[in-house]
Formats: C-alpha cells, sequence, structure tokens
C-alpha cells in the first residue's frame, strides 16, 4: 500500500514522492521516493513531520474524538488521512484528535534529507503522517503533501521513455535496505529545489532588472489599457475544454493500472487523452515558466474527501476540470505553447517531441518579464511600490476572508451532517413513538390523530435526510470554489515576493550609481523594467478580479437558489403533514 | 434571601416549607419550616438531599459547564438555581456539572425529620440543593421542591388570619438556634403526612370496598353509557375561566408583597381575585376530596425558567391559566363545591366559611367512590383487570413518550439558541468580511457584488435571530402541553395503585369468605364496589382520551403551522438576497 504524492521534474533528474509516513515500530517518520527506476527510502532526522499552526479556535464535540485547539498552539499532525477535512493532531500535552484541516497551516521544520534505496527484501509498514519538509544538503528545503486515495499502481509509472538522463544523480552510491544512510547518500543528494513553487527562497530578479532587449514577435506578452485599467491581451473566442470519461487504463499485462481522462477543448473539439501525471508535468511547466509573473494554482490535490474509487474519480475529474478551465481562461497561460501542446497534440510523437521542447526552455523564471510589452507609459518607482503594497494587502485580506468562509461552511458541513440530522430524525421519532402509544388506547376516536401524527413524524425524519444531504447541493459548490480560491491566493505571495524583491532592488539604485557599480543607464533600464513587471502585476491583478467577480456572482447565485430551494421544500412537506390534522 | 417552597395544610396544622438547602459551612442539609408563628429548622439526618437518577443518556457540550450522564446513573443534585431547565449535579466520581432537568428524575431517600426553632442570633448562609425528601417519625415521607424565583416576601404569610388552631404541635418545645435537635424535638413532630400526594403508602381501599349506602341527591356522581363507552356526566355549558392582570398587593406597611391574579369564570363573568396560595388550597382540597378517583394534575411549579420577575409573573400565570383551564373542563371537578367557591364567592365571608367547610369535608379519599352511581351492568372482576392493565400500560406509555419529546425538545431549543445562532451569525460575518475585502480591491466593476454578498451576509444574522427566537414561537407551546401532560401522567400510577389494592383485596374475598372473615354477601358487595370503581376510571380514562386528543390536535397543528412560516419566512428573506446578485 504505498500512495504516491507527485512526480516533480528538475533538470534532468525527475523523483517521485511516493509516501510518506512514520515507520510502524520504530515510529520514524519516512520519505518513500521514486527517483527514476530507483525506490528509494528518506529517514529521520533527514525528513520529519512539519509541525502545524492553529488558525483559529476549535471546541471539540464530544464522543467524536475531537481535539479542542487555541489560535496561535502549535500541533504535531500525526494522521491525515482521516477524510472528510479532518486531520488527527496531537497536542503539547499529548493529547491526540481531530482537528479540522481548514483550521492548521503547515509550519517548516530545518531538516536535511538522505536517501537509501528501497528492498523489497526489507518489509516496511507504516502509519501516515502529514506534513513533510524534506530538505537538500544545502538546506533548501521543500514542502510535500500526501495523497491520501492514489492506489500505488495508478502512478507507478517510471518515466524512462521520456528519455531523461540521470546525470548529476548518485543512485549508483544507494544501499540496499530501508535503514538511514547519513555520510556517503547524504553528499550524493544535491537536487536543487529551489525553483519549486512554495520554495523558501525567492527568484531574484536582478538579472531581469539589467536586460536591455524585449522579446520579439510571437513571444511578446503585450498589456494594454483596458476599462479596468492594464489588462492582458484577451483572445477573441475564449479557449475552454471538458474534462470528461474517466477511463482505467492498464500496462505490464494488467498489474498496474491508472486513470485516464478525455480532454476536448473547445477550439479543435478534438478529445485527448491524459493521465493526473500528465496534468502535473503541465503544471510544472507552467510554473516554471510563469510563475514569477503569474500566480499558478497547485493541481487539485490528490488528496479528496471521497472514500471509494467511484467518489474519487469523480471528485478528480470535477477539480481538474476547474483547473482547466481556469487555465484555459488565462489570456497568457492559454496561448502557451505548453497548453496548446497539451490540448492539441496529435500523437505520441507529437506530444514526446513538444514535451522535451518544453522542458528545455530557456524563457522561464524571472526571464518570462522580458517577454512582456506593455504599450502604457512608464511608471515610478513610488507608483510601483502603492500597487505592490495595496495587492500585497489585497491578497492577504481576501486569503484570510476565504479562510474563515471555509472553516464556517466546514462546520455547518458537519452540523448538518452529524448532531442536526441526528436531532431531526429524534424528533420524527418521537412522534412516532407518540403516534404508536396513542394507537394503543382502544379509544375509538383516535385514527386521525395517530395517522397525521405518524405523518408529522415521518415529515420530521425526511427533513432529517434533506437537512444531511444539503450540503453537497449547495455548500460543496461553494466550498470547492473558495478552496479554488485558496489555492490561488497561497500562490500570491511568492510572485509578489518576487515584485518586493525587485523594488528594493531598484531602491538601492541610486547608491549603486554613486559606488560606480552601475551606469546612470542602468538605472534607467532597472526602473523602465521594474514598471513592466508592475504593469505585468496589474494586468494579471485585473485578470483576478474580473474572474473573481464572475465566480462569486456565480457561486452565491447558486448558493441561495439551492438554499431557497431547500426551505421551501421543507415548508411544503410539513404543510402537507399539516394538512393530515383535523381542523377544530 | 429565603425562598419559599409550598404552603401545605394538614389537618389542624399547617406548615410552610421556606427554603431548603445547605448549610454553608457545615454543608448539612437543611430544611426552613414555618408552622404557624414559629420559624424552625429541620437538619440532616433528618432533612437530606435526595439523589437524582438519570432517565436518558445526555453529552456534555464542551466550554458549557456541562456534565456528560448515562441512564441508569445516580446523581446528587447540587443546585436546581440555574434555572433554564437546567440542574447543577455531582456524579459518583465527584464530577460537577449542569444536566437538563428533564433527563433526571428524584430517587426516594429514606430518612426522618426533625425540627428546631431558627433564631436570628444565629445566622445561616446556605447554597441550594435539590430534591428533598423529608419524613415524619412514622417513616411517612414527603418529596419538596424547592423554588427558585419567589421572592421571600411573595409568600411570605401566615396564616394565622385563616383561623386555625396549633393543636397537637409540639412548638413550645422547640429550642433556639440553628442546630439539630435529635430526641426531644423528634417526638414532638408528628404530622401524619400520608395523605398528600407523591406519599409512598397507597390509600387502602378497604373501608370503601364494604360500604353498602352510596351516597344520596347532589353528592351523587352519575356515569353513563356514552359513544365511546362509560362517560361523566357532562355539563351542558362548559365551565371555563380567564386568568389574567396580575396585580402586586403588598401588607404590613409595604413590608411583605404578593402578586393577586384576577379570575374570571365565564358562567359569572364576574372577576375573583385569589393569590397563588389559594391556588394552592385549592389544589390541596381537590387532592384530598378526588385523587383517589382522578388524577389531579400538581399546580405549575413554582421554578420557572425567567430571570426577571415579569417574565416569570407572564409564566407562572400562563401556567395557572392551564392549569385552571383544565380543572374548569373537567366535568367532576367543574361540578364541585370547592372550585365553584373558588370562582363565585362574594365577599371574604363567603370565602372564608367556604374555605372552613371544605376542609371539614367527609367524603374524602377512598370515600368519593361511594357517591359514585354508575347505571350500567355490574363488571366482574376479571374484566375490571383488564381494563386496568390496559390503563396502567397506556399510561406509562405515554408518559415516556412524553418525557421523550421533551427531552428532544429541549435539545433542539438548546441547539437553535446556542450554536445554531451563533453558526448562522458566524456565515452571515463571514460573507460580510468577504464583502468588505472585495470592496477594498479598487476595481472599477465590484459595487454590485460586494452589495449584494453584504445583504446576504446581513439575511444570514438575521436567519440566525429567526432560527433562535423560533422555540419561543412554537416549541415554547409543544414543551408547556407535553410538560402539563407529565405532570398528569405523574398523577396516575397513585390513582391506578388505589384500584390495584382493591383488585387484590377482592381476589383475596373468597378465601376471606372460607375463613368465615367476611359473609357471601360482603364478597357481593366487595365486587359491586369494585365494579362501580373501574366505571370510575373508564370515565376518567375516556375523559382523558377526549382531552388529549383535541389537546395534541390543537398543539401539532399550531406547532406545524409555524414551523411553516419559519421556513417560508426563510425561504423569502433567501430569495431576497438572490434577487440582489446580476443575473448573467
Amino acid at each position: 500500500m504505498v500512495h504516491p504524492v507527485r512526480n516533480r521534474t528538475q533538470g534532468n533528474t525527475s523523483f517521485s514522492v511516493l509516501w510518506f509516513g512514520q515507520h510502524y515500530h520504530s515510529r520514524k517518520h519516512v520519505v518513500l521516493i521514486w527517483i527514476n527506476t530507483q525506490l528509494t527510502v528518506l529517514c529521520y532526522p533527514y525528513v520529519c513531520c512539519v509541525q502545524a499552526q492553529v488558525l483559529y479556535d476549535f471546541t471539540a464535540e464530544p464522543g467524536n474524538n475531537e481535539l479542542s485547539v487555541q489560535e496561535g498552539e502549535i500541533l504535531t499532525v500525526t494522521n491525515q488521512n482521516v477524510g472528510g477535512g479532518w486531520v488527527e493532531a496531537r497536542n503539547s500535552r499529548g493529547n491526540v484528535g481531530l482537528v479540522p484541516e481548514d483550521y492548521i497551516e503547515g509550519v517548516n521544520g530545518n531538516e536535511t534529507w538522505t536517501a537509501t534505496t528501497w528492498s523489497n527484501n526489507n518489509p516496511f509498514r507504516f502509519s501516515v503522517c502529514y506534513f513533510i519538509t524534506a530538505c537538500d544538503g544545502d538546506g533548501d528545503c521543500c514542502h510535500v503533501t500526501v495523497g491520501s486515495i492514489y492506489s500505488f499502481d495508478e502512478e507507478w509509472d517510471d518515466d524512462s521513455d521520456d528519455g531523461k538522463s540521470t546525470v548529476g544523480y548518485g543512485g549508483s552510491q544507494m544501499e540496499e535496505g530501508g535503514t538511514m544512510q547519513r555520510g556517503g547518500a547524504h553528499s550524493t543528494m544535491k537536487i536543487s529545489l529551489n525553483k519549486f513553487p512554495g520554495f523558501s527562497k525567492t527568484p531574484n530578479p536582478e538579472v531581469y532588472l539589467l536586460t536591455k532587449s524585449v522579446a520579439k514577435g510571437n513571444d511578446k506578452l503585450p498589456i494594454y489599457a483596458g476599462e479596468v485599467g492594464p489588462v492582458w491581451l484577451y483572445p477573441q473566442i475564449q479557449l475552454d475544454c471538458v474534462v470528461a470519461d474517466p477511463k482505467k487504463g492498464s500496462k505490464m499485462y494488467g498489474l498496474k493500472s491508472y486513470i485516464e481522462y478525455q480532454i476536448t477543448p473547445n477550439t479543435t473539439n478534438r478529445p485527448v487523452n491524459h493521465r493526473y501525471k500528465h496534468f502535473d508535468w503541465l503544471y510544472e511547466r507552467l510554473v516554471e515558466k510563469f510563475a514569477c509573473a503569474l500566480p499558478i494554482p497547485c493541481l487539485p490535490d490528490k488528496q479528496v474527501t471521497g472514500r471509494f474509487e467511484e467518489e474519487f474519480i469523480k471528485m478528480r475529474m470535477e477539480r481538474l476540470q476547474g483547473w482547466m478551465s481556469r487555465m484555459c481562461r488565462h489570456p497568457v497561460i492559454s496561448n502557451s505553447e505548453v497548453l496548446q501542446l497539451f490540448l492539441n497534440y496529435r500523437d505520441e510523437k507529437e506530444w514526446k517531441l513538444g514535451k522535451r521542447k518544453a522542458e528545455k526552455d530557456e524563457f522561464v523564471g524571472v526571464k518570462i518579464f522580458s517577454t512582456i510589452d506593455p504599450e502604457l507609459p512608464e511608471l515610478d518607482p513610488g507608483q510601483v511600490e502603492q500597487k505592490y503594497e495595496m495587492y500585497s494587502q489585497f491578497t492577504r485580506s481576501m486569503d484570510n476572508s476565504v479562510k474563515e468562509l471555509l472553516a464556517v461552511g466546514h462546520l455547518h458541513w458537519k452540523r448538518c451532517t452529524g448532531p442536526l440530522q441526528k436531532e431531526y430524525r429524534q424528533i420524527g421519532k418521537a412522534f412516532q413513538n407518540l403516534s404508536s402509544v396513542f394507537n394503543t388506547s382502544a379509544y375509538p376516536r383516535e385514527s386521525t390523530l395517530t395517522e397525521a401524527l405518524s405523518a408529522t413524524g415521518k415529515t420530521y425524519e425526511e427533513i432529517a435526510e434533506l437537512v444531511a444531504g444539503q450540503p453537497k447541493k449547495d455548500l460543496h459548490f461553494l466550498m470547492e470554489t473558495n478552496n479554488e480560491y485558496k489555492g490561488l491566493l497561497g500562490c500570491f505571495p511568492d510572485t509578489i515576493a518576487v515584485h518586493k524583491a525587485a523594488i528594493d532592488k531598484v531602491k538601492e539604485a541610486d547608491h549603486l550609481v554613486t559606488m560606480n557599480k552601475i551606469s546612470q543607464q542602468d538605472k534607467h533600464i532597472m526602473e523602465k523594467n521594474l514598471s513592466t513587471m508592475s504593469y505585468a502585476l496589474q494586468a494579471e491583478m485585473n485578470h483576478f478580479h474580473s474572474n473573481r467577480i464572475y465566480d462569486y456572482n456565480r457561486l452565491m447565485q447558486f448558493y441561495l437558489e439551492e438554499q431557497v430551494k431547500f426551505y421551501e421544500t421543507i415548508a411544503e412537506k410539513l404543510k402537507k403533514a399539516l394538512g393530515q390534522y383535523t381542523t377544530m
């Protein structure tokens, strides 16, 4: 039972974090990674369970195995495979219980990791833990989150057919056995992680700030003055696609199986097939290329709440659809070669060639800014900083607000499907029991009342089911959309940090000129380039606002429509029950 | 701060239980009683806090100071003055917390009591406890329940103006000081308590079973064959009355104050005034006279949930109205001299004369059966027993069912006014916060959404208040009526026990004839009288059923009507909020 997490590609090396958790006997934290054809085990102290900080007070309901926590408290997450939006955690007093996932936030650890080869002769049993920080020998750290549903088989797929080399990779030094190999193995594990999203190091904008030339032709990303301010160039027909028809595929004589989705873009109307790992590859490319300028929301997490395969597949598909639609709606991303490849490739050969080309793309990281061409007057650094402050403040506030809504929604969901359903059932039962007792009276004028009472009881039992089923009907979409926004807003700090670093760099410019480290002309170039970065941020924020207004308008209308239906249905049912009583 | 409890009159002796609780320092249980002009203290072990048994499982919600208890568990109630339907109790492990009143039931203690004179020179401070069993030297026990709201002054009233003697009463032997006086005082306290309701001894029907003659004329209580079986003679116009206009009265130069209610019967339409203690006097008379044949529901308890005087007076009035209406609706009670006196007395003199006459009534206890005259064929003892079994079963089942409904209703009330209100407020707040954040975007196309979101937030805040206010609108009446039925059903076991004792006595008759203890003719009289008792029970049960069907029909219709309005109002409000969004 190995649960793969994420497949990441870095330069010429690819590795998949398959699983992490605790060694069943020693309770040491362990990560399994798949490096090309080699299954590798990373052990404590090079890997550790990251602690989580509590964002909001939470009061446990008794009998539910919950843990009361207070804002600011630090927890160790002991099991994230609980499902339903809960994680199991241990507080500083050693009490263990369930806490809503939305109420906590991972805290960075400061661990380094090493690798050792996994052997089938040395079987492991694991219990799963939650956040993991894994770090390389240089102290660059990376958070990975375990996937809880995926079968080992589904994503088990060595990427040797992608033709990657194993250069710079010390697989040969790895030893057999699930034990930790500190010394030798440590030096062999030099994967540079600092371009991955969520890493602690902000990309350095300096290399771009001093760039003089702007990309030409097709690579140019123009920005115009729109009605709402600077805007990207929007295509005449908005790209969209339908993710549908998940099919189980298999390879290796049926030993390994996977799910393949059919994606049909509105431009060609011709379906292409992709597995989750292809979406993940696309995500990695988009991050590499655009993340300094555009927040690229994470792919839907592998951890989904459904317990059964069908429910899980449906949920993942729904979320992949949401992610793809957001990518298609974006004027810059929709136009990118890599997305076009993903949606339009005609055969395996075209796909593989396209993949290799995309992986070799030079215009990645901060270089993306040199392709941006705002046809607008240059902004002075003061204006740039003001915009930066405003966006930084807005995205942080919205992030908090979205998290608050998720927390409240989560509680409400739990109450509807838990205590409220139970209570309405009890009310229904109490009326029905009273009806049964009345029925034994042997009094001749009983039947109208007992029948009406019994119908009332049944009505409240039906209401119990309506109440419990309602969150899936309305709250689900509200939560999904807000979860999407939570993910998107979580990308803004990194994107905005690049701007902040550029602003700080330009503030130093006068000093650097005095010190003769740069010329006056260099300073002007830096200011012009900073202005370009700001226009990119403004265009992106305007795109974000426009989408946000559309999404929340749609979402709130849908939610309220369903809520109205819900209350009207209940009123209607109760009216019907009322009609059964004798009028006096 | 002394809270009087109940004023009881017994033969030539009257005593008022003013207060009971624990001595502040010694934690000994103490009762203060007022005997004619003498304030008296009863101490442990002659008085003790009765323990309570848990009827239903209850799970504490954290942070509310509640105590989780399990069905069958025995608790010591430590404070009943909590209000809102809660009592404070201690479990066997020493944990103290709040438990819903409806979830527990008092358990008999086996204590005797003695008295000692209270002195102002020896001041006491008390903390209040709950159920008390007080017993006399013969082992007859009496439960009293503390009143929690009444001011000391309101019911403080010695009844010396009622002209009662102090014969048989050892007030002279009482000593000063709050200490317990076991020996001497014990022998002076010989109040016979066994005619009070709730006492452990069942009245002995033997004295009636051998009675040959039936009362004549006006005293006769006929039973007819109605459509539904044996029925009392119903009056042509149903008596009813309106209890209204509570007024504060005072005496002793304003030092003592009380509440006087105005009662207007539909027969004379002429109002009379009565204080609570007069209702209590009426109740005592009705119990003495009728309780062997008719269940006489207790007066509304002095313990009410309202914290403020006005709320309390309103609640008590509402409950006195319910109790009076039930007495007026009863064909036997409505026709009784004592109720007629209560409703129709013209002046103080008539009232006092009537009171003395009622207190001297000889046809009390089991003698009431000798006034009953069923104009129906005699039933054999087998038929009588069958009826008895059926009624016994029915009233027990209904008692359980009513308690279940009360328990569920109580939980629901608490959820609506507690967590649900809080949650809808949080939902409202979350939408409003999101609206506030959106409002800071400086994006030009924002206002429609932010206004609509803010209106949605306000709507959910309004829903929070609707949810919290709803129980008072609908559940209140359902709970009040079921509480009334709980009280009424609580009287049936005693009434039915008299029948059971008579059945057992008649079963012995053959044996007694053989032993020459009674004649064959005596046996026939016993069987005939048993048949009469059975007809009384049947008539009473048919009256009960007819009222029950009327009451529950009305109650359920009212409840459902209000529920429908509630859900429709919410749907309407949400529809209005929905209308504020832009249609897309």
